[in-house]
């Protein structure tokens, strides 16, 4: 196979992307500027060199936003200890911390627990039970998807980590349901107008 | 212009659909039984004589469903009067019925409050005024879309009804705001995050 | 069943349409003047009345647009007899006049003969070949859509015509293959390029 | 800017992909094996050393395929060289390869001649001119998409190469038009239908 072919076999791999979208990326690399390849390579292979996983919530970071062994989040001081937030992914964490409304630390699941068990095994939750056991948070915010696999994986987290948190006192929660912004009315299912319909103010 | 593109024309004004799916639709009745054809005839011109608006929450019933001059959801004595739900449209009550987790009353506005002034007139607001004057409710649901011109019509039937309500120590409030079921978390709005923070539990 | 929900029920079964939609066209007519809920009950009735099947393209008509017991195209003596065209259904007579440039006539198959047997039985074949035997057309122009029931059904009456069109000289055709308005090269299936390579001047 | 965003910021860049999608690439990038990331970098910054433009196609090939200054195509001495066709851009021999019913070479235009004026210059038109003149073709195949600018590119490229063609007796032709591949009859539009009967057959 020619590197053209090899290229567009590798972009094809990337989420959402088919072997024809694959191939124009490729044909557009080939018409911008070498420098701009340049970059872009230089910054793929880099991403072994200058990114590390944070020790304690397991969030991606460059060492350039951060120094130390944690990410800035939990590098950050003025972060607080108390709530600890389970969310599936990385791009989670940015939605979070766009809303500028929760102050707490994260712990990043790395994947969901699917309800097909012959799929377990990508959620670190042993991961998970180390960090409640060792960071003693007043409260764990659930914070999954409103997906079938999200809820879930929402479901099997508080049992799992049910015993723990009794023991040591912590608050187990999960994010408040209602309508979103852009919901219709008409076509809210049962369970979203049940919970608009308790949590309203 | 013949019967046929007549039809044709009057079935492009139903809501969603345009002149092609329009013809399909007479090229279907032309070819279905010409007793099914008759009884949507007949159903259609009955409306008139069969369906009535309530008098009290302007929801359209069946003579069917009740006899009186109310609907079947304000003639039911076992309804909570001091609860009052106020809607856009008569399907929205069937969204929030389905739930099973309401039992007051409603009112339908009709309309909403388009943000741009010149549009102004659909919602039935005056009506909704002596409808809360006379029946004094404990609480008024805000009940609207959370769309551009769902949320202006909320804020605006706040500044509206917030004299009267005060006066009569009606509760004025919204329905709840967060993760509806299907949201997932990259995807969700500052705003949705915000409250489903505040509304965890 | 009440009014509202049977008269939703029928219009859930007109093409394209599911039941919520359904249910707001009965809302939508609800609130429309009567006159125009009287007017549309009257049409679909009246289709029966007014509307006839060409008795010699099976084409539907209304009785003002001929008077005959052929439509305006059969009975409209300017058409050229020499060639039969034969459609799927009425809607693509409707495409091929707006494209002005074809005057000859036309027969509607009515369905198409769909890849597996058992469906057998829609398309109108034995009135084709009683049509082709009795009009002896010069050329048959199978215009059928280019989806794999179409050019299924195509195969099919190619292979039931042939006998009888080769008995009395009439020529078999299909519509020219090549690219569409709006097609693009990148996209376009080895078939497509093929017939538009052959079809170039 | 951190490496992990100005990555995103030019997979942002590619075609089609917005800076969510983007973002998501960068996060599956992190989570892939270092040899992949190192395999897509150096073909990335590869591109320059292995890949060459066809001197006489304008085509992009890797040294792989070919040796010469030309790219296999042109360098294949089995092609006709009576016929040259031009298309728009890479991507598009490709799909008329994979149609295996043409054998003669191509120019690839690297562009359209846009609608708008001000736009102009991104089409070879002076080396297309060139190239004919040098190789003089005895058919020019113009095979651009049937869109807006393809049409009006085709337009152009008519005009353009029409003394030249007339001087040296080539011959200027246009891919064929009809019902493509999937096209339905109802849906057809009027010049399709047009060609399609004038390519009956």
């Amino acid at each position: 196979m020619n590197a053209l072919n090899r290229l567009a076999e590798l972009f094809g791999k990337l989420p959402g992307i088919g072997p024809r979208q694959a191939k124009r990326f490729v044909y557009y690399l080939l018409q911008s500027p070498p420098a701009m390849r340049k970059e872009m390579a230089e910054l793929i292979e880099g991403l072994s060199k200058e990114v590390r996983q944070c020790e304690l919530c397991y969030r991606f970071y460059t060492t350039e936003s951060s120094n130390s062994k944690r990410c800035a989040i939990c590098a950050n001081e003025a972060r607080e200890t108390e709530s600890l937030m389970v969310v599936e992914k990385d791009v989670d964490i940015d939605a979070i911390e766009r809303s500028g409304s929760y102050k707490g630390l994260y712990f990043v699941l790395g994947g969901i627990i699917p309800v097909l068990e012959s799929k377990k095994g990508l959620a670190r939750t042993k991961e998970l039970l180390r960090a409640v056991d060792a960071r003693k948070p007043k409260e764990i915010i659930l914070a999954l998807s409103l997906t079938t696999d999200g809820e879930h994986t929402s479901d099997q987290l508080r049992e799992l980590l049910h015993p723990l948190a009794e023991k040591q006192s912590s608050k187990l929660s999960v994010l408040g349901r209602g309508l979103s912004t852009g919901s219709e009315l008409e076509y809210a299912d049962p369970e979203t107008i049940k919970s608009a319909l308790k949590g309203r103010g």
